[in-house]
């Protein structure tokens, strides 16, 4: 079942997320073609400036002057959509698309929130695919989980921190001890409030996500009205840290219920408390959870927003129709042959050492002694009272090799003076700033 | 483009897993086909024994005594393989079911680790689907985020913490203070520790399922014997206590790591700082999360086994095969017409309110009259000193209808001594024992 697609690919819009696409796609396009079989062409672009910087070069594509071009341009299998959420473009090239049996790929959730169900009507009437991954949560395929895998559940509840904006103003405020204008001002001048700031501090944004996920969590009709919606202009410093000294944050909470044949959907500000995941997620950062019947509680987190996690979400769902439309098992592509082995040579990382040492004299000297002749560093040491002819001694070690305390703990073997093997536990310090860190 | 497809299903293996999937279909089945258009019929059933207690009726299933039979079944559309790793029987039945041109659903991880390879390409030849999300992280996508979504990124990184008993092991004897063994013992009485245990505690079983997970990350040929792998037996509490002296937690850590071509696949028990969300993930919760160029940092976790969140995923390959053969589009199932308000009625909460109050005398007085004549009753209240004849108010309710708040709000709006509008947020408390609590 080799699959060979070949998909067409008109982009409309060539702001942050356009240029992130076709970016993604000169990088990764020979990648995904190994692998799925998968082929995706830029067959023609548009956008409102042709001669905007970008930081890629559009030269080779096909350039049009009207987006309406693309939508009826035989030669485009899927439409992209990327011209943003306030132009009245965009449900106007939409319907135009659908119309033309096209397949149409949108980030556009203000337009899906309000006229998503009637395109999708459309859609299934002519046999093509809406999807709209980059709509919500960035780079989490949250669209995805919730139509392929969590479709089989009853979901009773999902919540979670879906605008990256009031989040940012939040942590911001939080972290400096600075006030909400303050703050919104920063964020404004570094371009993270859309034209329209309602949108973001007012909870709309939020609210438009929510309405989105909750009819594909529940399989409610799409309904943005019934969102009860307030947002974060109200919040001051003295807020936060009032929350602050009764162990809570103060968060945008995004949560739809549903049950007894009643779903409710809410967007506003929560004192959540300061150990829940949620309460963790700072800056852009978006996570969502989900309860369901049998599932339980899954949490997805991930960037909310930016150029590669929206456009990767895009190119998923470039990726989702050729598969669905050529039937694809993804279990055709050519896997790489690299090396494929555990080397401990390159690698730097602290350690954490317990040994039992015989009660003799001097043992504590030799061990250390060991270890600095092959170049390891003691960060901490830590000796336990004698008991038993016993000691217990504690050490953490500054960065190493790895192979260097390999040989560290044969040469402390070959000294007999230990009551048992070594403990010897890597301490894993992720990157800074990573979400795990 | 509205699908009816009808999936002929072969169960074999009626376990937790087995019976959770007969228990999900009895009571989503009607709910699946009527979101999706997909008919999931189960039309044979099979296990080592028939009468065993399954809490579940299976007597309106056809019965057959041999595994092999399903797999020759030409009814059958698609084999469950659900016998256990240890079967020697689930191999042979995979490779007949295949040969015969079946999908296969499999939640068997070491049979793939070690021979996923040979059935994909022999899946490939016959054109058939070998999918198997249930075999990694119990009731997290994670298998159909790498296959779906994340395919078009270059991963570099994948890392988390996939096998339940070890972590239920070390989360129980950090929170009792309890050595290695004693709480190995409860395990093993509680059923979480397979009937080999050096499956769990020896990092086997999560080296089986970091190789599939790595294989679908990096696009590398599958490679279980790579895996370095170290377990926890040798972990003592005072290892545990020492970490957490230095502000860490112990978890077993399955690493993977693709640079310069090559793979290096690891597990074994690592320090993680406190703060970071691996660390805080307890029990039988696995967290997964994977670096990508494009994507960032995303993060995804949930419960790592259980019947639910288990035969929740083998359900979902279920939709996932009948959908790819059927070209779904997904959005062509009936939508729920519920009730579809925001309703404040019903639920009780605390409450966070802060009060800019004039000043005049008896002002406290009056306010917490109102709020205790709707019978609020307050938790914790703080005024700050007078600045600029304005007070300042802070108040924590105790759990209370929010329709009786919102009548307190506005008879203390009445009473004309709030110098602005007062600041009023939810205390969110997320269910007790959840990921998120």
């Amino acid at each position: 079942m080799m699959n060979k697609y070949k998909l067409n690919v008109g982009i409309i819009g060539l702001g942050t997320v356009g240029s992130g696409v076709i970016k993604l796609l000169k990088k990764q396009r020979r990648n995904i073609k190994n692998r799925t079989g998968i082929e995706l062409k830029v067959v023609a672009i548009t956008a409102r400036n042709r001669r905007k910087r970008r930081g890629v070069d559009i030269s080779s594509f096909k350039w049009v002057d009207s987006p309406l071009e693309i939508a009826r341009d035989p030669e485009v299998d899927v439409v992209v959509e990327l011209i943003g959420d306030t132009d009245k473009t965009a449900a106007k090239v939409i319907r135009e698309a659908i119309s033309n049996g096209k397949h149409v790929v949108t980030a556009n959730k203000s337009l899906l929130a309000k006229e998503g169900s009637f395109f999708e009507e459309l859609a299934k009437e002519k046999g093509v695919f809406l999807r709209y991954e980059a709509a919500v949560a960035g780079g989490i395929p949250i669209i995805k989980v919730l139509q392929d895998s969590l479709i089989v559940n009853k979901i009773s509840k999902l919540y979670g921190v879906i605008n990256g904006t009031c989040n940012f103003i939040l942590t911001k405020m939080e972290s400096d001890g600075r006030e909400y204008l303050d703050v919104f001002s920063e964020a404004k001048k570094l371009g993270y409030v859309e034209s329209d700031p309602r949108l973001d501090i007012g909870g709309i944004d939020s609210a438009h996500k929510l309405a989105l996920l909750s009819c594909l969590a529940f399989g409610t009709t799409l309904n943005f009205k019934s969102v009860k919606t307030e947002g974060i202009d109200h919040i001051s410093i003295e807020d936060i840290q009032e929350a602050d000294l009764i162990g809570y944050k103060i968060k945008l909470l995004a949560t739809a219920e549903y049950s007894k044949n009643t779903l409710i959907q809410e967007v506003s500000p929560k004192l959540i408390r300061k150990g829940s995941p949620i309460a963790q997620v700072n800056g852009s950062t978006n996570i969502i959870a989900i309860e369901g019947e049998e599932i339980g509680t899954t949490v997805f987190s991930g960037p909310g927003a930016g150029m590669g996690p929206t456009a990767s979400s895009v190119v998923s769902d470039l990726v989702a129709i050729a598969s669905r439309k050529s039937k694809s098992t993804f279990l055709t592509g050519e896997k790489i042959n690299g090396s494929n082995k555990y080397e401990s040579t390159s690698k730097k990382s602290s350690f954490y050492l317990r040994f039992i040492l015989k009660d003799k004299p001097g043992v504590i000297a030799r061990l250390s002694g060991k270890l600095s002749s092959c170049g390891i560093s003691i960060s901490q040491m830590k000796q336990k009272p004698f008991a038993k002819q016993k000691a217990t001694l504690i050490i953490t070690t500054h960065k190493t090799l790895q192979e260097n305390l390999e040989k560290a703990l044969i040469d402390i073997k070959n000294l007999k003076i230990c009551e048992q093997r070594p403990v010897c536990i890597e301490i894993q310090e992720f990157q800074k700033g990573s979400q795990v860190s």
